[in-house]
């Protein structure tokens, strides 16, 4: 049984398709392909100081276009103290692994059994947020703020957010309504905090 | 420009990787491989009758084990008139390619962005919602039920259902409260109208 | 034995490559991308007649372009009755999902060990036809119609017919006397009618 | 122009899923993984002698276990002269790549739009019969075999020979006669003339 | 031509296969799988001290299962001043995205056309060492450590070590001799240098 | 126990992503598209003559556009007697599966845990170098040379020469010195010898 075990951890359960080139060189805007192409400075500094409220910083294919076709990324996630949320949200194209550099942060994913799992993370852990899964990171710590680099296994991981994706975009209030099974009232007033400040 | 726009049609965008048999057959529970193996007759009568609420019916990889490896999967969705809806969800291993069969139905998704995207069907219309985005369908026939037939490029597209993933699996209350910008109360009472009767 | 069962039923056996955006629209034609870009209104009363002869109606990529990386795609099938019949065929780029939504079926394909799997079908009942084999559809009933729309797990599955490729496109008469250990005379009369009527 | 067709020539058109370890060694009848486990003898001597008839040796999965995985592997094919014919066939996994070594060989294939493309090979040639299609090779050549060695892009590429899937597993004549339009008498001889010697 | 480049931005370039399930959970060694089995802690503390020669520590498919099925893995590098090297290698199953979290360092890697591309890395800098080539990261600072995250597009890259793979497994002498076009005495001596301290 | 591995036999351990057409044209340079263009001429008369030192030719995605997007070339190997080599190199984006026609080789690969692996290939004997390792093939026989073919599962597969890529491109001597365990003495000396000729 042990042999079979081991068998099996040796084969193909997923992996990255390749190019057929050793790298790609987007068509536009590119005078010249050296070091400086391989190389994305808009990191520098995120350890330094922190935001108000949580924010994501990404180095995904938009900002970095030398990741294309190299199936990973980077974000660097901030959380100010006593409350920093990272409401729940799914990424279409790959898993999430978060690396928590400073603080503390409770983290949870919800499988397509509708099965939570939480984790209280502290400084060095690493937590794996499986593919395409609702997931959230918090920090409840009074007075200490929370960074954490989160790698991705696609360049372009896309970020769908609930609350916005479903309660900032339009979607009609009634559907809504009988879809969280309960009042356009409620609905309305969910939407209201989630409108852009004017 | 219209020969290289042609040419990049060609192209490879999006394929399935080949299993390295024709079929595989579960290593459980089968007696013999025969034509009723790529049989699944639990569709049947599914056309005749109407439940009282919105109903999902997979042919997936757990029902049909002979789509395993085959990339493709079918659901049938029954909405009954004034209101059947099928609540914001997300499929994280495939697109939807809906086909409406009876009724009229309002549809939509929302892609990474933020942008909404929607549509009225009318009998014999095909809709693509996109792979991983928040979509719902929605029947607001007052006296008029809708049948759908959709398929899916995954064996085991999987579902993730907004309301229950978020709101009925035991998330925080102050998590979700910070997350969707409104009060504990308020989550509180989203999460009753959700949770299974007794 | 039974929990390997199931550990192997989790693992990753055939699955889609996904794109490294939402959706992708063609560089020409298109003006606006709003839902009417995501629907393709061609199926619309396929269910109501029925024409003389055996017909295919694909929703693909080249009919549909939104299915452009979503790994998905439709046809209807429509049968007449008393013989009826899709001729042995492949798809070379994917398996075919087929269900039955009016009258019976003999269906049958035949594996890479030249075993042939065939089964009677009746409404309501999914065949899958597993990707790159022959297979068939015949409508044996003297005087039912039948009528199935079937899913492919790509959005441009391709279709190689047997009696067309081999024997309509000018392949030499003496290969193919050869191949099927026949005679020339035989050849000439399969291909005199399967060439176009004029 | 010459700059956007050269990036596009970089592109990721088509390439292979990595296993997650760099070999996969069976789970049973290896009791040591040393070179010999990484060679394939079997086709030792094929370019000595010549079969009467075609004759495929392969060197795939089954043959040659290492390759599991490594998504690549070979077929010797020896044609006698005066009429060795490899009939009608596709490989439902991979695209062959074929190089002849002795001899001449007349090939072709055909694809989905049913164009039949044909060419004449000399000793030293290499031809490439696109994945899934229906091809074909014949030595026409009144007094001089041909061999030819074939690799694909796949460790297990599978055969489907158009005349033994269609005319000798037992497809019924009435389909096969209304599928060919012809008459179940030629189709009853053609299966004669295909069905194995007693 | 602006308009073409936005749209092949969009294309599918390199992604991931999906698995046919959530997570994959091993056969073995599991009692329960709850927060803790996606959480990984071996990385804690790696940010105090400093070993005294260069030294990777990888949070990969062995270290922590749970990455199985999921196309992401990290490892945490550590490099003393004045010399800390991570000698020239290959990844063959991932591209490696390294982001510089303390002081500097010099990299490079060679393309398949035997081009260098270096750079000197501040703190914050990510640097991109595209799939499968030769690369190397070097402190040369005389007195400040390096300390760099390393993100991964697969759950095991593998790593190749050119001095070790080349020079410290016991291939010939006089094969490594004729291929580095030099002596057998040189090679005895590099070997010398790179096996095992007794 | 031989059920279980037969069926994991069965499974999808490594394979090809389709493209989405038939075959790839180039967009330049291609006026007509008949048995021509999926025909190479390149390799003719390469079994007839020898050079003076170690030779590949390839039929690859450069050397033949036919190739996009069909996941398989080839190259043609040729070994003057007497320490013909074939200096440690990797190919990034695939397997090579060799096939020795003429002679005899010594061949060997390391796998990521530097183990070596060797074997003494006669004529017909095919060896597979597995994905991304170290790999080298040398003709150690006095007076007889040796021609060997191989195919990639791939278009591209790419070659990584260790010394080229290492001891050819720049890469700074104090690096290689301190990588290599050595002075820079030695370093510059390897240099040297393999600097291309004046």
């Amino acid at each position: 049984m042990l042999v079979l075990a081991l068998a099996m951890t040796n084969r193909a359960l997923a992996s990255d398709p390749d190019i057929l080139s050793d790298f790609i060189v987007p068509t536009t805007n590119i005078t010249k392909v050296d070091g400086t192409f391989f190389t994305y400075t808009g990191f520098r500094g995120l350890f330094d100081g922190l935001p108000k409220t949580f924010k994501v910083t990404k180095a995904a294919l938009t900002e970095f276009p030398a990741l294309d076709g190299q199936s990973v990324s980077y974000a660097v996630l901030q959380f100010p103290a006593n409350g920093g949320v990272n409401p729940p949200h799914t990424h279409p194209r790959s898993a999430e692994l978060l690396f928590l550099v400073a603080g503390s942060l409770d983290v949870g994913f919800v499988d397509t059994k509708n099965v939570l799992y939480t984790q209280k993370l502290q400084v060095g852990d690493i937590f794996v947020f499986p593919k395409g899964l609702v997931h959230y990171q918090y920090n409840s710590q009074p007075d200490m703020s929370a960074i954490a680099v989160s790698a991705f296994g696609s360049a372009n991981a896309g970020t769908v957010s609930v609350p916005l994706s479903v309660f900032a975009t339009g979607i009609d209030d009634e559907i809504l309504a009988k879809s969280f099974k309960t009042n356009v009232h409620t609905i309305k007033k969910i939407k209201a905090g989630l409108a852009p400040q004017k």
